[in-house]
């Protein structure tokens, strides 16, 4: 007896195209990021891997994907959990802002160090600004502890963990196929977590968008093939590649 | 101190514009029923009531609805829950018929009584029929005497009536503006319920697509104000009044 979990990353969103970070700020998708996530969708179909139940974060991107998705697959129908703690990482003070003009202001050591480092967080985002989540109706239900102002991948690992431990392994464990819609960097947590990948190696784990990542899970939740399988290696691949690429040329 | 419940009726579906008896067949919504779910979520923003949880059924054309009005009212993040028990009616052997046929071939007598009768369903559909959901995977959960192969109102309300109770009041009772998205007879059941409408006077409500109708409730859970407020009162009157003509014309 075997598991199954699909993990899925948003496809593009506005800001995605106009080269901001993002985090938690509530942009949409573009129509790019829409047709990749209906792509995600014929996916699942074609590879007959249909959830039983969806998990999402508050973000509409995501909450998006997953609805294009499932309707593409048919299954708008099946149970849906929402919560915070799948969010995009919090990118603090660098919310809204230009990453171009980011690396040009701070350098590319800070500016790596920001986007890569496993326990360094950018600058907390102050609560007036524009692009703070601190008086979101969304997240009124948060402690004043559980609500970040910024945040490192190891934050998002400990704000992700406990609802993968409480809520979703419960559903998995069940026989539940279960998806996952999210973001690249709480995917990453849960990648890092299934594949007991070290802090140091995560760095250069990147989850391409709009590709369902299947894993197949043994009775102890482990992988049965470390990394699991992308329903579209070739463009899971190419696409992997390309952000490689992308990190050579731009540093 | 009192409670807010909105209940929203999916726009235009497939089925509708085809006028063929739809129930439980998950047929999506047209052009036009998307459009009528937008304008409800614009006058849920228009009138700044917005809901923190949302029910729906397990048909399409009732979850999408929701979503157009949620995206559109910036509330797509909410959570969720779905269940059968919001269902529409399940319209037996008539499922997947066209109503003018049904009027030429059984008479006007019959087709009033299958249609507005309080306790007289139609003929059940057989499992075998390409309208039936007696194998479809979203009601694997159902017990065999749970899953209806037809239904009249009473037996609507009977099924909803318990989901009302124990799940649907619970978040009510906690203070949450409930949005709920379903269908005509689920709807209407629901009406009954908390107007106290006789067996006899439901069969004269209609509620319209697309315009959610807000009710107020005291602490016993029962109506400030019978019959609710719908958020566009004309264009609701508007269409009860065709509605009404429809039947006189069609006599």
């Amino acid at each position: 007896m075997t598991y199954k979990v699909i993990l899925l990353r948003h496809g593009q969103s506005e800001w995605n195209e106009k080269n901001l970070f993002t985090g938690w700020v509530d942009v949409d998708l573009t129509d790019l990021g829409r047709a990749e996530a209906l792509r995600g969708g014929e996916l699942l179909v074609e590879n007959n891997i249909l959830p039983d139940v969806l998990y999402t974060s508050r973000l509409q991107r995501a909450i998006n994907t997953a609805n294009i998705a499932l309707g593409a697959a048919d299954r708008i129908w099946i149970d849906v959990k929402r919560s915070w703690r799948l969010n995009e990482r919090h990118y603090g003070a660098l919310q809204g802002k230009d990453k171009a003009q980011t690396l040009a202001e701070y350098g590319e050591e800070q500016f790596m160090l920001w986007r890569r480092s496993y326990d360094t967080p950018p600058p907390p985002l102050p609560d007036d600004s524009d692009f703070s989540q601190a008086h979101d109706p969304r997240y009124a239900d948060l402690s004043a502890d559980e609500l970040p102002r910024t945040e490192c991948l190891k934050d998002v690992l400990e704000r992700f963990l406990p609802y993968w431990e409480n809520e979703i392994t419960k559903d998995i464990r069940a026989g539940k196929t279960v998806l996952i819609a999210a973001h690249g960097n709480s995917l990453r947590a849960l990648v890092k977590h299934l594949d007991g990948i070290s802090d140091a190696d995560i760095a250069a784990v990147n989850i391409p968008t709009g590709i369902p990542l299947v894993y197949e899970l043994d009775e102890n939740l482990k992988p049965v093939k470390a990394g699991g399988t992308y329903l579209d290696p070739e463009a899971a691949a190419a696409s992997i590649q390309a952000v490689a690429n992308q990190g050579k040329q731009k540093k």
